[in-house]
């Protein structure tokens, strides 16, 4: 059905470890990109920089939500340990979606994301502890081809 | 930043009930898709029927990786409750993300996907309990207006 997925099928995927930690007194959500794992999984093009864009969706106009880490060298294993902070009522953070990718700039200034995780924060914990957890990055190519299936008659 | 977002910000997000189940002795995934909340929030074009589309990613040849729900006509809570199933090694489950989105076959029988969740198996429990969890659903919107951004220089 899917056949042209098995052909990309990498034998280990590319993780992000990420940490979270909302606090109520102060209404901060606050995100930790920690590491990547695996990058080799994401076929990155030689002697170019990845960095992670992280997002909090939907977006409203007086808040910001769009971050980007520093560029690092591309190796299997990448340490990150960059920080983020959001200034966010607790109901109004059950209502995003946090989208993670791993980008990186094209010779021409282009911003290219090559995989990516979607976290919902439906039920983010509000521990003043910081949660951390791995997270599977899944390859674009794969979101591309589920779409390239929207164009076919359902069966 | 990102303004565009703001003026189509919904009130409350739609989001999908899931449940997760695997069964080490039979190597089986089960996913139950349980039921959608807030779909008005997904702005569905009037009298068309919507579905919900799973797929376990990457996909690999031998296994069906792809299943989709029977259509529900467009009310604010649609029960679901549909299971479908993955005979799959533990091992290669936790490499696998599940992209869950809400779809409606267009008049010319194409499908087009609203929203969607996607969530990271890295960590998926081994217990034979079912565990259910409320996810947010994205716009596809919002994913676009970001790789809209990719045609920017990086500030």
């Amino acid at each position: 059905l899917l056949s042209s997925y098995a052909n990309r099928l990498a034998p280990v995927c590319s993780q992000v470890q990420l940490g979270f930690r909302y606090e109520l007194r102060d209404q901060r959500f606050t995100i930790y990109v920690m590491q990547l794992l695996n990058c080799s999984a994401l076929c990155l093009p030689a002697d170019h920089h990845i960095h992670v864009r992280v997002a909090v969706l939907p977006c409203v106009e007086t808040s910001r939500c769009l971050f980007r880490t520093c560029g690092s060298s591309p190796q299997d294993a990448v340490q990150v340990n960059e920080v983020f902070g959001v200034q966010i009522s607790q109901g109004a953070l059950r209502q995003k979606t946090l989208r993670v990718d791993v980008c990186h700039m094209s010779m021409s200034g282009h911003e290219q994301c090559l995989a990516g995780a979607q976290v919902s924060l439906a039920d983010v914990s509000c521990s003043e502890d910081r949660r951390t957890r791995l997270y599977n990055l899944l390859n674009r190519v794969y979101m591309s081809d589920i779409s390239n299936k929207d164009d076919e008659p359902r069966t």
